[in-house]
C-alpha cells in the first residue's frame, strides 16, 4: 500500500510567526545563511488505495480535514521507505 | 540559492499523540483507508551555501536547533520552486 507524504504551509500571502521566530533565531546561533524560513506540518501515512482513487482521496483528506483552505496550501506525494523522515 | 525542504517525526518508536488522533478521527469522516498516520514538522527555507557546506548547514541546523535529536529525526533535501508546499 502506497505511503503518502502531505507538507503543509501557511499561504504565501499569509504571516507565518513560527517561520519568522526561526529566521530571526538563527543568525544569533551563527546560521546567517538562511532566509525565507516558513514553518508548517508534515504528516506520514499509509493509504490503501491507488492511482485515481488515492489522488481523489489524499485530495479530499487535505481539503476537507488536514487543512484550513483559506489560509494554507498542501502538496503531496507518494515516498518509498527510504523517503521517511523517520527512516 | 538552493530552496531546502526539511520534514521532521517523532521517532518511530515514540508516541505520536497527534498521529493517533488524526488516524481515530479519519473513519469517522469517511476514510477507512487510511494508518500509520504520523504529524510532524515541514519547514522550507533558502540557504545560502552549496554541496558539502550546504550539506554541513542543514544538517547542523536540524540537529542543534530545529528537532530533539532524543525523540526526533529528519530528513532533507533541495526541491525547485514547482516544488513549494505553498507553490
Amino acid at each position: 500500500m502506497p505511503r503518502i507524504a502531505i507538507d503543509i504551509l501557511l499561504k504565501r500571502e499569509i504571516l507565518d510567526p513560527q517561520g519568522r521566530a526561526v529566521e530571526q533565531a538563527l543568525p544569533g546561533l551563527g546560521y546567517r545563511e538562511a532566509s525565507e524560513v516558513r514553518v508548517g506540518k508534515h504528516l506520514e501515512l499509509v493509504v490503501d488505495a491507488q492511482g485515481d482513487e488515492l489522488a481523489e482521496q489524499v485530495d479530499r483528506m487535505c481539503q476537507d480535514f488536514l487543512t484550513n483552505p483559506v489560509i494554507e496550501s498542501y502538496r503531496w506525494r507518494v515516498i518509498g521507505d527510504d523517503e521517511r523522515a523517520d527512516a
